[in-house]
């Protein structure tokens, strides 16, 4: 099970120095959507150029030219990129095809899907790397949380692995690791501690605790 | 109505001469998901800077986060971001609500949407200011347009302004105007013609044509 650590809320300049005093302990960052939107892809690059031993991956959200803007993320050094699943499935075959040019992979992001158990297997056809069960930052707001849907899709895949990721903090993790997800995804819960590397020991200890 | 000259394969660098020739033919300026991932909002803030008597909208294709994201782009002096349609509700209310905070516009991307009429009538509700019927460039290959679905959004909507975008040129036009959309969208076309003021031309005078 690896740990990616979302960088949403921050800059490079920022990011840089905070990850040195974790990132022994993470697998793979997240170069998070609204960042990319501030830097662009030269984040992705800032942070892979730091942390070579280190996945990166970059949030783009792809949901229409799938090949062009796949090959922009990887370009830019990217070992994995993520794709809507509410995409076209044209979309998220050029995602995919590009990912194999590449040898790097595709992360498909379920949020908003409403029957994620269809749409999964149908991603698992398309040959995606990974399958996110993602509540987003603002249905979390309302409540809501990943756990029902990684139930649901963890059941439907077989050779496509599941990512989930949603607010989740030591509190929640008991319930998600019951479905031994592949990857999961902490944000907030260690870039806003005050102390970020017991944050990602308490994650870890979390995450091995079965 | 008004044109919106789509840049999406290009840079600002590239961008900021070219657009000197037909600036004064063009409404609105789109910076494109792809540009933004290549260069951030930055792409948003330059164009702006070098043309600051065109609206410029900011492609963002939010999909979470909606305040947040949605102030990233109007920081940036967006006149406009989008989000997608297939967003959250919640994520739509904070994209509108932080532009009339900024008193700047929001326009929502039906891309991907199977029934565009349900999700224009609620997308009219929580009060976006444009609706854009949007055939993406992976379902343009496939041999979709937008023409059916812009009949439908555009008999549904009282209120909030319709625009429509995907692969629009002079030849396609005349049907498109019989529905007198607020906004067309041309990218391609313009970008692509090896003599560009004589292309937006033949499309404003397509546009003018009814």
């Amino acid at each position: 099970m690896k740990l990616q650590l979302a960088l949403d809320l921050t800059t490079t300049h920022e990011a840089i120095p905070m990850l040195a005093e974790i990132i022994d302990l993470v697998d793979i960052i997240e170069i998070g959507t609204p960042l990319i939107m501030l830097e662009g892809v030269q984040a992705v690059t800032k942070i892979k150029k730091a942390y070579p031993q280190v996945e990166v991956l970059a949030d783009l959200k792809i949901v229409d030219a799938g090949e062009h803007e796949a090959k922009i993320g990887f370009d830019a050094g990217a070992d994995i990129v993520t794709v809507l699943g509410v995409s076209n499935d044209a979309t998220i075959q050029g995602v995919v095809s590009q990912a194999r040019r590449f040898e790097r992979q595709v992360m498909v992001d379920l949020i908003t899907i409403k029957d994620v158990q269809q749409r999964a297997t149908e991603l698992e056809v398309l040959g995606c790397d990974y399958v996110c069960v993602h509540t987003g930052t603002d249905a979390q707001e309302q409540g809501h949380n990943p756990l029902a849907e990684l139930a649901l899709v963890s059941e439907t895949l077989q050779q496509t692995k599941v990512a989930v990721a949603g607010g989740i903090k030591p509190t929640t993790l008991p319930d998600i690791i019951l479905h031994q997800p592949a990857i999961v995804v902490v944000g907030g819960y260690i870039t806003n501690h005050p102390d970020k590397r017991q944050a990602v020991l308490d994650i870890r200890a979390g995450m091995e605790h079965l």
